[in-house]
């Protein structure tokens, strides 16, 4: 557990005062396994920060959900390509097992920015961050096999295979189910 | 063409005195054809603005060069990753026609920073703006059959089609050069 209080005086050097001030405008929700944080349709207007717990990205995609992404403690949820455009979203953000988040609009976040603009420097990083990651998840399934992209993952973020049940990574590498059981198997 | 001067004005409403200023602290360069932005193994430490041409990003992978991005008229270029973790890139971008970029290193990007702290929304929305193209790359990777990622691109960015060589698009696409051509051939 990760409370939002320690990640922005661990990662950001915020003074106590100022991430005090800052974790105040957040309101806290915990989310049961299954429940939504967003749902298909909605416009997307807040951001979370997932103090214990696992979520997950769902798309459908010709009537079959598929695995985006994940969120899991110390990760921001929320769609931004929504937040952004002003659009509805297309994804479905789904709670994995209980899950503790604490959140804010994007009203208040625009509000609490003009007063401690350090938060800026914490919007940078973090989008160059997750730009990042995902740049790098699209380089690989655009570059590498299945079995490669798997020991990567492997490799790289080893808590995924404990949490996630298996036809969920499947479906986030990009694999059939079957071929990522036969991958597996050959270890 | 689009100068910086103009993208600054018309993208960010920054008025036309502290356009003028952050523009004046870029250095200006013209790339020929195959000329190299980065290259695999520099510490990147510099973002550039493509003011007209067009640029390619390519990453070795196993001996075979791959396409990772692109960058047109309008587009920042850099490697984030590198950028932002002090570790040597793995990429070279290069010029795939005589292009003219605006660039600024590091230093000199966090200086006028805290000279024109308007610079962070620029930086806040440019992430965002590419983390979002990414993940939807990434998910349309993993979700998409290379027939729907090839049309979904001619859709939405056709300009690819008449400037990017198709072996070069394949590679982006993470579509073998021979199955583009028989995807093309159906049409």
């Amino acid at each position: 557990m990760t409370t939002l209080v320690e990640y922005l005086k661990n990662e950001f050097s915020f003074s106590l005062d100022i991430t005090e001030k800052i974790a105040s405008s957040f309101k806290e929700i915990t989310l049961e396994k299954g429940a939504y944080f967003l749902k298909e349709g909605e416009y997307c207007n807040k951001i979370g920060f997932v103090e214990n717990g696992a979520m997950l990205y769902f798309m459908n995609l010709d009537g079959e959900e598929k695995v985006c992404d994940f969120g899991f403690e110390k990760d921001w949820v929320t769609h931004i390509k929504s937040m952004i455009g002003g659009i509805p979203t297309d994804m479905n953000i789904r709670a994995l097992e209980t899950t503790k988040i604490k959140w804010i609009s994007g009203e208040k976040l625009e509000q609490i920015t003009k007063e401690f603009p350090q938060i800026n420097q914490l919007r940078v990083k973090l989008s160059e961050q997750y730009f990042v990651q995902s740049a790098e998840r699209a380089n690989e399934l655009a570059n590498l096999s299945a079995e490669q992209r798997y020991k990567k993952l492997v490799a790289e973020k080893p808590e995924l295979l404990t949490k996630v049940p298996q036809y969920y990574l499947a479906s986030y590498l990009g694999i059939k189910p079957q071929s990522l059981s036969r991958i597996r198997a050959k270890k």
